[in-house]
């Protein structure tokens, strides 16, 4: 595609998903899910005035969830989010066991092949942080421990996932390797280790001297080095880009000047975001989700239900409103559930048939979970379960 | 290429790009100097860590001018600018006949062909204003009269340079038609009268209401929208993007909110507009470009000298100083050049040696202006000639 085109490609882009995020929150629903139907209308499904697969909006519409993933990482404090790495662990764990009983019981059940079973259950387990994320930042709730467990659960979840689909891969081609799977698990387990000691110490001693550099913004410079080193690294080993661009915004959040460095993100922000979220609507194929209207709607109550109570439970000890929203929060599949539908179709284990069941899973998933969200945060707190916390209050007992 | 490499790509430009630009500015030298030379060092000329020809990497480079000129239209101010019509108007046209004439006359000397000599004083009138627009900016020289000059000439520069390159290629492929050019200028004047007009009048009107939208940064995603549609407008029409860029920052900064707005763009600035310096010292071949060294010697003086003599003799009214800076600013060809001569290699006007001549004359003109510049800047400005001005002595007589 010519450079003038692509222009013209990504100024469409913006300006629909302005326009749809602003339709959206008018119509006091996130505005997220104005940028995904803005994505569907301007996208292939409808108007087709852009491609969903053209290299240059898919890289800005990367930086776009790494940009959202390192502003809400700068957000998160890493003391709090270490306070609730058990509880997140669990809902982890929760959240991949129960949806992919789930879709693999469906599957077999279905007398689909034991392949597409092990298939179905793993996409079932991708979590898409980015929709959760974006909504709990919009609406402020970013402090709240339900948030926090959620961003940390989502980190836990895609170590387990990137196993998952290393498995399936290797059962699929035929090169099902133990040493292979170790090396992964040996890498990621690595990659936190050593940014939580060295990087850490590193960014904290480092990043007073940073106004010494002589070029512009010398100190979001750096913050956009490190985020675009930690996410081409987590990606590189197998891990999503947006853990490593998460962990970035959680370490130099760490640096005294967090505040004006956060200001200085939000025009980065701003530009960047839409593109990902109308890059998901993009990704929309009508004709491929029509196929099996009831497999598909199945497949999307069993998604809903088995992170909702598969994670919700794990949460049980903020009280039931506090579970709910973490059970809600992990729902959305996202990019990450479309992304495992295509690897699927590539290496031949599903056909177009689960392909489209697994995109429009992963979509409804994604638009069902914001409102319900802000929903949840509208419900008055029972006073005698877990509090949202904006500070102190996170030392009192965590359950009634 | 695979999006998690395109992210490993788009990490390597961005640390090369800061780094080549600290690296600079501590030897004293401008740091979009030390942003070419570390894309040439990164790019296919030396270590080949990453390509020139990326889809995502130039559009992002192409973000990159748009948000600098985007930049530099903000900190114009449009009255100042209007004040400078006319001298702009002749320093580009001194700047576009000079050259040309030298350009063909030492092709047709050389016993080249009638259209390689025409594609050669075309190749010589391409001005690349994002080199001195950037040099402009980071010694906070916008503001003086020159610099105004130099702004101002580059869009009529570019409304030239369109339409001698339309002549060179309907020559070329034997379609010239002067329906066809008579069309450019028309839709051209049109795209600068509507902008100057209801744009303006729309936009200043419209901008106060900006803050009722709910979406994050409301007035900088109306900035932004409003950069990427002229850009892509001007794109369109065959203008380059930079000068709808450029006019859509004059005119967005004719809002009260400017200084804010400034504020805000900054930190696009500080991410896109590297990645657009590493990406033009990307484009060197040094295969191409060590052929024929004296040629290649010859032609750059001819182009330094058309540019410096033909601009700078239009500004003599601002004294032999600020006329050496306006000539100076005009000299860069950069990437204008390269695109010039890679249009004249597909179209068959030239060959493998022209080609490599064109790119290493646009180069070193690119890379001798910036220090110039500053030397320049530095001399003393004679009293009895053009004040370089920031503000109110802008009503003193021009000239001495």
């Amino acid at each position: 595609m010519e450079i003038d085109n692509v222009l013209v490609l990504l100024a469409i882009v913006f300006v629909a998903g302005r326009v749809g995020a602003e339709g959206a929150e008018r119509l006091r629903t996130p505005g997220v899910i104005g940028e995904i139907v803005a994505g569907v209308i301007i996208g292939p499904a409808v108007l087709q005035l852009v491609p969903a697969h053209n290299e240059a909006f898919e890289a800005i519409a990367e930086l776009g969830v790494i940009f959202l993933l390192f502003t809400v990482g700068l957000e998160t404090d890493l003391q709090e989010l270490r306070k609730v790495g058990g509880i997140a662990t669990g809902v982890a764990f929760g959240g991949v066991i129960l949806p992919f009983a789930l879709g693999f019981g469906l599957m077999w059940m279905l007398d689909y092949t034991t392949n597409q079973a092990i298939f179905m259950g793993t996409a079932m387990i991708a979590t898409s942080v980015g929709v959760t994320a974006r909504v709990l930042r919009d609406k402020g709730k970013l402090a709240t421990r339900e948030a926090r467990i959620i961003l940390g659960a989502a980190v836990v979840d895609d170590v387990l996932a990137l196993f998952m689909l290393a498995i399936v891969a290797g059962i699929a081609t035929g090169s099902l390797s133990f040493g292979g799977l170790a090396f992964l698990v040996v890498e990621a387990i690595a990659f936190f280790l050593i940014l939580g000691t060295f990087g850490r110490t590193l960014i904290r001693k480092s990043f007073p001297h940073m106004r010494r550099l002589r070029v512009t913004e010398p100190v979001l410079s750096i913050a956009i080095a490190i985020a675009l080193v930690l996410a081409a690294s987590a990606a590189k080993i197998g891990l999503a880009a947006i853990v490593g661009a998460f962990l970035a915004g959680v370490i130099v959040g760490e640096t005294p000047k967090e505040e004006e460095l956060h200001a200085r993100t939000m025009p980065l922000y701003a530009f960047f975001v839409p593109f990902f979220f109308v890059h998901v609507g993009t990704l929309v194929d009508l004709k491929a989700m029509s196929g099996a209207v009831v497999l598909t709607a199945v497949v999307t109550v069993l998604a809903f239900i088995g992170k909702f109570i598969g994670s919700g439970a794990a949460a049980l000890k903020l009280g039931r409103r506090g579970a709910a929203i973490v059970g809600t929060g992990m729902t959305p599949r996202g990019e990450v559930g479309i992304i495992v539908a295509s690897l699927g179709l590539g290496l031949g284990v599903i056909g177009q048939e689960l392909y489209g069941v697994v995109v429009a899973m992963s979509l409804l998933t994604s638009i069902i979970a914001p409102p319900l969200l802000a929903f949840l945060y509208g419900l008055p707190e029972p006073l005698n379960a877990g509090r949202t916390s904006r500070g102190g209050s996170e030392n009192a007992p965590p359950d009634a």
